[in-house]
């Protein structure tokens, strides 16, 4: 990881579970459980709202939204550490395959283009 | 954000969304579905694998949990955008919140106390 | 199980198992990731329609959506199976505290309070 | 839905909603994401567990396993009752699907296969 706030936080992140002993609970399977389990904490504050109210977060949801995106980037950095994986070098690769396989004047403003992306 | 490398990644990835005519379809509520379907992708890698084997990933898988990687990072990162949320600003008031709640005195090797974490 | 089709059917998803010695595979933990993998693929199909396109899907892409359906009653079957539980049972003991918790009357028409129903 | 005890329930629910007047919520979309966040909270219950400990649930777990398993058969008939889909005819075609793609004989104590299954 080639970034200083990130390695940093990465670091951080590996003291907090070491002081505890809780690397023992750390294995990439249960860490991608734990993010998946963030993520539905973060969906469920959107389940109900429209599309045009989830913009429009009142400032005590969006404290608690921010909060559950901190979780799931908190669990990504801690799996990140545990494989071995950079990051941010990784996003930058799959950012070069999306350009390469969404040329823009080929799929701009299709739905159905996009309905199709993954 | 003050981190200048998730800054920049996140700036490229709306102009992305943007030269696509994308931002129609990036609602929150969207995002937090693309999301918790990229995760779903990362955990079906580790479903049927024990703790052990998930620590050692053959080099071919581990390139595909890599770009799951990247995908939840992305999506982070755009949902993060769009509600206006400082991504690593809000990881710096988790981290200080977990180390009131979790002193290592207190917490040090104890499973039950970690399966009651949250 | 009280219900004769999901008893016979939990019975034949049984055998299909051990008969390819999968068994070994299905622990509780294992089932649960399997069973949010097969949600997240239902999901992915509507993450990108709105609300109204969701009421409306095209019959190729319903059938699709039946069979991702299909894969969460197989995997919550197989874990009722495992852990012994009456499904059918528990869904109506849950009805039952809905009913005390919801009363009609109370919480008609309210988007407030249904958003706060979980 | 060929099955009496199935039926009555989806009608239960339906019954249960419009008296709420929470129809307007459910629409398929919504429904997607009620879903995943209620197998979300079924598998927080087995994040932090080996395989060995999610086999052997103590009492006061099972019965909150039961609740969550509960809560996804609920919302699993909602959506099949909103989507006009027969699920128990959905998972007889699947089962016969898979009986096909996984024949016995081929597959049997195979890790591998079992890893690529879907």
């Amino acid at each position: 990881m080639t970034d200083s706030g990130l390695e940093e936080l990465s670091e951080r992140l590996r003291r907090f579970a070491q002081e505890r002993d809780w690397e023992q609970f750390h294995s990439p399977k249960n860490l991608s459980m734990a993010l998946i389990a963030e993520c539905a904490e973060l969906l469920e504050h959107f389940q109900w709202l429209t599309e045009a109210q989830s913009h429009a977060l009142p400032a005590d949801k969006l404290a608690e939204v921010e909060l559950e995106m901190a979780d799931i980037q908190i669990y990504l950095l801690r799996l990140a550490e545990r494989l071995g994986v950079d990051l941010l070098g990784a996003v930058e690769r799959k950012i070069a395959l999306n350009e390469q396989k969404y040329p823009a004047d080929r799929v701009r403003g299709s739905a159905k283009k996009y309905t199709e992306y993954d």
